[in-house]
């Protein structure tokens, strides 16, 4: 495969998920709420969780529609997550993807409501009907994305970072903060799409995937820490040197910047071992995913 | 069947949804996160939608082990709903079931990741694996409850609530607010406790489930309103005149005390009528607790 071909893939696959959410994300849900929820997740943000679930569903000749409506899913569930970060009560932030947040541009309470919405609409988005999508496959992706979003995943890496402001963490206490906050939704985006699968996978297969998504999800957090001290907030569309700002405790922080660095090329290496040793032909989106996350300016 | 039968698999209901609640919602999800989430959920609350749920699908002989998540999962849901409506950017209550509000307790932004990891524990309590509980199940309750819960659902009645606050509203407007507000989650129940079923439903019996929730999600609403007018805090347990002084719309407000009693009689008539065209024989439980929302008191 050569890069054009992935970014080829790449252009249209971001195409099929923007237009998925925009047709499914609701325009008339009541009294604004709509409006916000749109807000939230249309024209913006990297989509790399989408990614992760199409490249993996690729991998496993995953059903498509299934495999849509998962990669839209796991960016609702994102969505939300930063909708509710954003607020005056977590992190007070009034800049996301180059326009003001949503509690800024349409109050807090309907912030939070719109979390809220978002949340149920992926469950909702997996779970249609009627529809050419197995139910065994409908109850497997609701059940992994309940257990990345919820108190062992990512809700509950969120309660370890509100705990760890001001704090000096190991790397140790790091890596597991970052593994359930950032870690638990990408490595379940992986499985989400593995989850597509139309056959069972084999053993070697299924832990391939899994190893996979585990170094992506530490590997992308490190690399946003790295970004948070070394990229400007244009760049970057949200605010630069929160963490430091907010005395959070991050990879660089913990380890220095050299040291983090290395620490992304590893986990870089360590996905694309993982890939090897799955014994799946068809992985080259999953590889050119993981440069493009260890490597990425923004 | 006599009121004590009624009264014992209540009491026998409650007892079995207490003590799944105390097992399944998570002792040790991380920071502190778990202890919200417990205080948020055990030891309080009517538990009106978990009974709806297994008394409908005691109705429909449905599927224990799925009834009890189906039970847990919404009683879930409404956890979380309380726990962020009472936040101070919504209603900012500081007394609920007779104790501090859970941002009262723990703060807001472990009450906001409490009310977020509550849903997604929701949908986790109805995807098990392994399990007894077939996959179509599993995928038929995420679908109904994540309807239920969101936009269309509990979430865009909340948005209206907002919305409505000094505002005027039609008598229908009103009950479009509480329809989605309230009556979604309650319709939902009874919906979820049908989904149980282990045959297909006549189309009589499914037709008839849902008015008889439509009717009680509707009855529960009004006569919520005329509790927060007529009774005491100590009674309800929560602040009680709080929508006046709020200046929300009610029933109360729209109609008057008289005519909001009589709707309410009107509805629990409504809600007996539809389990008499179900042509479900095993209702008792369904008209016992038709009698119980209609004429509670707290």
């Amino acid at each position: 495969m050569t890069t054009s071909d992935f970014a080829t893939w790449s252009d249209q696959a971001l195409t099929r998920v923007e237009q998925a959410l925009t047709d499914w994300v609701p325009v008339d849900a009541p009294a604004g709420l709509g409006e916000a929820m749109r807000y939230a997740v249309l024209d913006g943000g990297k989509r790399v969780r989408p990614l992760l679930v199409l490249a993996a569903a690729d991998a496993v000749e995953g059903h498509p529609d299934a495999a849509l409506r998962a990669a839209c899913a796991v960016e609702l569930i994102h969505a939300y997550s930063l909708v509710h970060d954003d607020m005056p009560c977590m992190d007070n932030d009034v800049l996301r993807r180059g326009k003001p947040t949503v509690h800024v541009q349409f109050g807090e309470a309907q912030a939070l409501l719109a979390g809220d919405a978002l949340q149920a609409l992926a469950f909702e988005l997996l779970t249609p009907e009627p529809s050419e999508v197995p139910a065994s496959m409908q109850a497997e992706l609701c059940r992994a994305l309940a257990r990345a979003a919820g108190g062992a995943g990512m809700a509950g890496g969120q309660a370890i970072d509100l705990a760890s402001v001001g704090q000096p963490l190991t790397e140790e206490a790091l890596r597991h903060m970052h593994m359930l906050k950032t870690g638990a939704l990408l490595e379940g985006s992986v499985r989400m799409g593995a989850a597509c699968a139309q056959q069972a996978l084999s053993a070697a297969a299924h832990a391939g995937l899994v190893r996979y998504g585990a170094a992506m999800g530490l590997a992308f957090q490190v690399v946003d820490d790295i970004l948070d001290v070394t990229a400007d907030s244009i760049v970057l569309g949200k605010t630069a040197g929160k963490d430091a700002a907010a005395d959070k405790p991050t990879y660089v922080s913990v380890l220095g910047l050299d040291a983090s660095r290395a620490l992304a090329a590893r986990l870089g290496d360590e996905a694309q071992s993982a890939l090897d040793d799955s014994d799946l032909a068809n992985v080259a989106y999953l590889r050119a995913l993981a440069d493009r996350v260890v490597n990425r300016n923004n």
